[in-house]
C-alpha cells in the first residue's frame, strides 16, 4: 500500500490534481514517513503552515494594490513594479456611535443623522442578526447625496441574561434574543437627505411588523431604492422599488413564493450604464442559483443556464462575469457571457470558461473590468495568484506559494464521493489516513461534522479544506472523515432544502451513508467510531450519538443547538417554520427528547457567554441527562462566546483530543 | 490479617466499642466475605441502611411524645404505654409572608406587625446569612405580650445574577450577596407591643451600620432583651441589655475581645426562677467552650472547668446539665453540676457524669428536668434510646435498633488518631478498608475531606459517621480515609482558630499528616491517591491537588470556594479578616493563583444556581486553567443550588465514582 500511495503520488503531481472528482477521487499523497508531528500550538495557531497568501484589492482607479510586508502598495499592471499606495480620505464618512448614526466631515465636525435615546432602538447597524447577507446598516446613494440606513426596534424582543464573571460580584449582561415563534424585531429603512438634513422612511408596508427588509440596492441615478421585502415566514418575497426622495412605494418589480422558503442573499446589480436593467440571482426559478437579466417593469430573461449554483462577479455592460460550480461542486471557475440588446430584446452569447486549472478559483475583478486576479489552489497546489486580462489571458503570475507542509508528517488526504441517503446526489468527503498507515491494521475513526446550511466543508483546495486538527489526530493514529450532506450550500435548491422542517434528519441520513462506507473498509475498527462538531455541527454530533447509539462510541459537541425553539427567529424559522405550525418537526429534532438515549461518552463544550446558541441549550440537555440518570460530560469556556478563539483554542483542542484518546 | 481482624472483632464486640480512643483505635469488623454490594441508589437514597431511629420530643407538660408510624403519640413514662397525642394550637402565631411579618389570631384574622414595601427590607426572618446560630427572626417574650423581630436592610448589598434555564427564554434570578470586604446588611431588632400595636426599635448603637445583633434573649420577666452585639470585624462583642418597652440601652453586661475572632453561638440561659442570674457559654475565657454563671451586673463565675468544649442542656435552678467532649472528642457525654447560692455567692458541686456507655450520646431533657432521653450509638452499636431520670438512672429502654447492614458487604472501619502537623493535637480519622482486603496487595486511596469550621467528620457513632459512598468505593477496591483537622469544632479555641487569616493552610498540613501515615502503610499504592470534597471540602480538595501535585493523582471538588474574596462577609471575614487588612492571606489561599500548578486530573462539579458559593468561583478557576492551558474537567448541575439533592445525587455520585474509576 505504501508503494501504491507513492506511485499514485507521483502520478498525481504529474497531472496536477490527479483523477478528477466526480467520477473518481483525488489524492494528496502522504509524506508522513519522515517529517515533524504537529504540536497542538502549531495545529491551532501556526500561520506558517498555511501557504503564502497575497492580499490584493482593486482600487477604484483601476490599480491593483497588494499587501506586502504589512503595507498596501500599488502594483503596476504593465511592469509588475510596486510603489507606495496613497489612500485618499473620503470627504464624508458615516459612522455609528452607540446606537446612533452620524456623519463626519473632513473638517472633523460631526453631524447627527439619527440619534437613539431608547436602548431598544438602533440606527445604522446591521439587522436581522446578519441573515440574508446583511452585514451593514448604512447604504450610500451612488451620488452621495443621500444615505439609506436601517432602524432596528427591539422593544418586543425578549432579553436573555448572561453572567459576566469578570467583575468582582458577577454582573449581568442582558442581550436581546428573538427566539423562534416569539416576537421579533421591527426594521425600517430611513433615507437621509444631506442637503436638507431630513430623513424619510421607506413606506414598506408589506407583510406587517416583523417582515424583513433585505438587500438594499440604489438605482445608479440615485432616484430609487430597491428592497427585497420578505415576510416573516420567509415564503414570500417582493422586490419593491421606492422613491428615494419621498420613501413612497413605486411598484413591486417581481415576487418569489416557495412552500419551503425563499432566501434572498444578494442585492441586484445594474447593468453598467443602465438605470433600468439589472442582474438578479435566485434559486427559485430553475432549482439552482442562476442569474437573470431583469428590468424595472418586471421583465426577466434567464442569463445563466446551468444546473449548478453560480455567483455574480462583475459586468461592464457588455459582458457579465460569474463563477460557477458547473465543472464540479468542489471546484470554482470563472465564466463570462456576452450580453447585447437589439430591437427584439437582449441576446446572450455562449458562456466562456476563463479559468482552467483544476481547483478552486477566487476572482477579484478590477472596477473597469479590464483585469482580474485569479487566486487558486487545489488538493496538491498550495496557491497560485495570477494577474489576468478579463478575457482570461494571464498577464503575469504574481504569487506561487511553496508547500509549507513539506517537512511535516502530513498523511494521505483523499477526496471522494458517496451517495446521499435518497440516492439522488453525490456527497463529497475528505478522508485523512492515519500516520504510517497499514491497511492490514484496524483504525479508529473520527467523523468531523458541521452539516448545516451555508457551509461547504469539502472543496478541491490545498489539503482539501483540511482543518489542521484533523491532521493532528491522523498523525496520532485516527482515520478522520469529513463529509458534506444535503442541506449544505453550492448544490442547488433541492439539495439544500431537503432539510426543511426537520433539521438534522436528512443530514444524519447522509452522514450515515458515509459512515456505512467507512465501516466496510477493512482497515476501519467498527467499534471505535467517534464524532465531533461545533454549533450546527454540535447539534449534528449529539443527534448522531443519540440516534445511532450502537454506532458512535465517543462524541464531542461544541456550542450545540439542542432544541430549535430556543434558536433565533431569522435562521430558525427559515429551516424549521414557526413552532406553532411545525410542532412535530420541533419535537422530532429536539435533543431534549433524545438525552435518555445517550449510551456512549459525550462531552459538550460551550462558551459561557455564548450569545448565538444560548447557554440554555447545553445546560438544558445536561439537566435532562441528569434527570434520566444518564452520564454526560461537560466543559464551559468562561468568557467565551459562540466560539473559543485565540490561544484558548489550543486548550479546547487538547480537551477534545484527550477525550477521544481517553475513551475512543 | 483476616484472622487478626476477626479476633479483634470478637474482642471488640465483647467489650462494646473495643479499645477506646484516644490511646488506641476502635474497629468495626468487616462482614464483607458474604453479603450484598451497595448499588448507587442504595448508597444515596436508602433509609433502610440507617439504624431505626425514634423521633422523640418533650411536651411542655412533661410528657414525652414520640413519632411512631408517622404519627406523634404520647408516651407514658410510668407504664411505657402510648396514647394519641393532642396538640393544642397556640392562640397567636407570628408568621412571615413575603418580606413582611404578621400575627394570626385563632379566629383566622391577620394582624400586620411590620409590612415591607421595599424589596430590600425584610422583617421577621433570619439575618446574617444564618451565621452566629441565627435560624429565625421572631422572638416571643416569655409572657407573649411582646414580639421581638429582626429587620434586615440589604439596600447596600450587591446583587448577583443567577440564570434560570427553566423558562423559555432563560430568566434572571438576582440574589443579594454580601461579599467579603464589601457593603453588608444592616440589622435592627424591633419589639412589637401586642397591646398597643406599636413597635420600638432597640437602640443598638454599638459598632456602626454593619454590626451583628446575635443571640436575642428575653429576660424571664419579659422586661428586657439581651443581645450579643458583635462588630463587623468579629473581634469585639458586647452583651447588652435593652428595655423591652422603650428599646433603650440599659447596660453592657460583659464584653469579649479577641485578636482573631469571637463567635457568639448561644443565647444566655437564665437560671430557673431568676431574672438576674444566667448561664453563658464562651471559649474566650479559658480556651474551651465552658459555661459561666453570670448576673446582669456583669458578675461572672466559671461553672464548668474542663479542657474540652461543653454544651448547655438544661437547668432547674439547682442543677445545670451539659454535655461535654471531656471523655473524648469523638464521644459526647451528659454531666450535671449542682449550683447553690449562699451568702458568699454561688457554690458549685462536683460534676457528675450521667452517661457511661462508650459512644456519642444525644440528650433531650424534659422541661421540668425530671427525665431525659439518651439516644446513643457507637461504632459497633447501631442505636439505643433509653428513658432516664435526670440523675442518670435508666427507667426503661425504649429502642434498641438492629444492625441494618448485617447482610451487606460492609468492610472494616477503623477509628484512630494521627498527630496534627504542629504536633500539639490528635486528629481523629476513620479508615475504610477495601472489600476482601489482602494486606499483601496495594490499594488506591480516596481521601474524603471537608475540613472546615463547625464540622466534625469523625465520631464514635454507628459506622463512625460513615457516608455510605465511602463504603460503596471500599466495596469496589478503594481504601477510603476521612480525617478531621485543625479548624474543625469540638476541640477548643486553639485548635479551631489555628486557621485564622489563612484558611486551608493548617487544614492541609494536618490532612497531609494523615496522608503521610497512609503512605507508610504497606498496602497503600502511593501512586494512586485521590481526594474528594464539597464546599469547604471542595476548596480543600483543590488546595490539596494544587499544593501537593506530586501526591494526588485525581481529585473531585464540588461547589468549591476558590477565593475567599468572593465568599460572604459573615463567615468569610471571621476566618479571613477584611481583604484590605489581610491581602497576603487572601493571596496565599486563593486557588486562582494555584490553577497553573494543577498536574493531576481534577473534576469540579457545581450547582448552576448555587447561592452560597457563587458560580463565579468555579468558573473563574476554570478560566484561569484555560488561560494557563491547564486541563481540568467540569460538570454543572443545572437547577441545583449549593448541594445536589434528591435523586440527582445518584447521578452526581456515579459521576464522582466513574471519575476515580477512569483515572485513579
Amino acid at each position: 500500500m505504501k508503494i501504491r500511495t507513492l506511485i499514485l503520488g507521483l502520478c498525481l503531481s504529474g497531472i496536477l490534481g490527479a483523477q478528477e472528482i466526480p467520477g473518481g477521487f483525488s489524492v494528496r499523497p502522504a509524506n508522513d514517513a519522515s517529517g515533524k508531528i504537529l504540536t497542538m500550538e502549531e495545529t491551532i495557531l501556526s500561520r506558517e503552515l498555511s501557504p503564502a497568501r497575497l492580499w490584493e484589492r482593486w482600487d477604484g482607479n483601476g490599480h491593483l494594490t497588494v499587501l506586502m510586508d504589512g503595507r498596501w502598495v500599488t502594483y503596476d499592471i504593465a511592469t509588475g513594479d510596486t510603489s507606495a499606495y496613497k489612500a485618499s480620505a473620503p470627504a464624508l464618512k458615516a459612522f455609528t456611535e452607540g446606537q446612533s448614526l452620524y456623519l463626519s466631515r473632513k473638517d472633523g465636525s460631526k453631524v447627527p443623522v439619527a440619534v437613539s435615546e431608547d436602548p431598544q432602538i438602533t440606527y445604522g447597524q446591521f439587522v436581522s442578526r446578519n441573515e440574508f447577507s446583511i452585514e451593514d446598516g448604512i447604504f450610500w446613494a451612488p451620488d452621495s447625496t443621500r444615505l439609506a440606513f436601517y432602524r432596528k426596534d427591539e422593544s418586543r424582543v425578549t432579553t436573555f441574561p448572561l453572567l459576566d464573571i469578570t467583575t468582582r460580584t458577577g454582573s449581568l449582561r442582558e442581550i436581546k434574543y428573538p427566539m423562534a415563534g416569539m416576537d421579533s424585531e421591527n426594521v425600517q429603512l430611513g433615507i437621509y437627505d444631506l442637503a436638507s438634513g431630513k430623513t424619510v422612511y421607506v413606506k414598506a408596508e408589506d407583510f406587517g411588523y416583523d417582515r424583513y427588509l433585505t438587500n438594499i440596492t440604489w438605482t445608479p441615478d440615485a432616484s430609487k431604492v430597491l428592497i427585497q421585502v420578505l415576510d416573516r415566514s420567509q415564503k414570500h418575497l417582493r422586490l419593491n422599488a421606492y422613491d428615494a426622495a419621498t420613501g413612497d412605494f413605486i411598484r413591486t418589480i417581481l415576487t418569489e413564493d416557495n412552500d419551503r422558503y425563499v432566501e434572498p442573499q444578494d442585492p441586484v446589480w445594474f447593468l453598467k450604464g443602465s438605470n433600468d436593467t439589472f442582474i438578479y440571482r435566485t434559486d427559485n426559478r430553475d432549482g439552482f442559483r442562476n442569474l437573470y437579466l431583469c428590468n424595472m417593469e418586471g421583465g426577466m430573461q434567464r442569463l445563466t443556464c446551468t444546473d449548478a449554483d453560480v455567483a455574480y462577479v462583475a459586468n461592464d455592460g457588455k459582458y457579465v462575469w460569474y463563477t460557477s460550480a458547473e465543472v464540479s461542486p468542489v471546484e470554482n471557475h470563472l465564466f463570462r457571457i456576452r450580453v447585447k440588446k437589439n430591437a427584439a430584446g437582449w441576446k446572450f452569447g455562449k458562456p466562456e470558461r476563463l479559468t482552467h486549472e483544476t481547483g478552486w478559483h477566487e476572482i477579484r475583478m478590477s472596477p473597469d473590468c479590464r483585469h482580474f486576479t485569479d487566486s487558486w489552489s487545489s488538493l496538491t497546489t498550495p496557491r497560485v495568484t495570477d494577474l489576468c486580462t478579463s478575457d482570461g489571458k494571464t498577464v503575469r503570475n504574481i504569487l506561487t506559494a511553496a508547500d509549507p507542509t513539506l517537512d511535516h508528517a502530513y498523511t494521505e488526504i483523499t477526496l471522494g464521493t458517496v451517495k446521499s441517503a435518497d440516492g439522488r446526489f453525490d456527497n463529497y468527503y475528505r478522508l485523512i489516513k492515519p500516520k504510517d498507515f497499514d491497511p492490514s491494521r484496524k483504525y479508529p475513526v473520527i467523523v468531523y461534522v458541521y452539516g448545516g446550511p451555508h457551509s461547504q466543508m469539502v472543496r478541491n483546495t490545498f489539503t482539501g479544506e483540511l482543518r489542521r486538527w484533523e491532521m493532528y489526530m491522523a498523525q496520532r493514529g485516527y482515520l478522520v472523515y469529513v463529509q458534506d450532506n444535503r442541506g449544505t450550500q453550492n448544490r442547488g435548491a433541492e439539495f439544500e432544502k431537503a432539510i426543511h422542517r426537520q433539521c438534522g434528519q436528512a443530514e444524519m441520513a447522509d452522514q450515515m451513508e458515509g459512515v456505512k462506507m467507512l465501516m466496510q473498509l477493512p482497515y476501519v475498527d467498527k467499534d471505535r467510531i467517534g464524532v465531533h462538531g461545533w454549533s450546527y455541527g454540535g447539534f449534528m454530533t449529539i443527534s448522531l450519538i443519540t440516534n445511532y447509539p450502537e454506532i458512535f462510541k465517543v462524541a464531542v459537541a461544541g456550542g450545540p443547538v439542542i432544541d430549535w425553539k430556543w434558536y433565533e427567529v431569522m435562521y430558525g424559522e427559515r429551516y424549521m417554520d414557526h413552532p406553532d405550525v411545525n410542532p412535530e418537526g420541533y419535537a422530532l429534532t429536539s435533543l431534549i427528547n433524545k438525552a435518555k438515549d445517550l449510551k456512549g461518552k459525550l462531552l459538550i463544550c460551550q462558551g459561557a457567554i455564548d450569545p448565538v446558541v444560548l447557554w440554555e441549550h447545553s445546560l438544558s440537555f445536561v439537566r435532562e441527562c441528569v434527570k434520566n440518570n444518564v452520564q454526560v460530560d461537560y466543559f464551559p469556556y468562561p468568557c467565551h462566546e459562540h466560539n473559543v478563539s485565540g490561544k484558548d483554542r489550543v486548550h479546547l483542542h487538547d480537551k477534545i483530543s484527550m477525550y477521544f484518546e481517553d475513551y475512543l
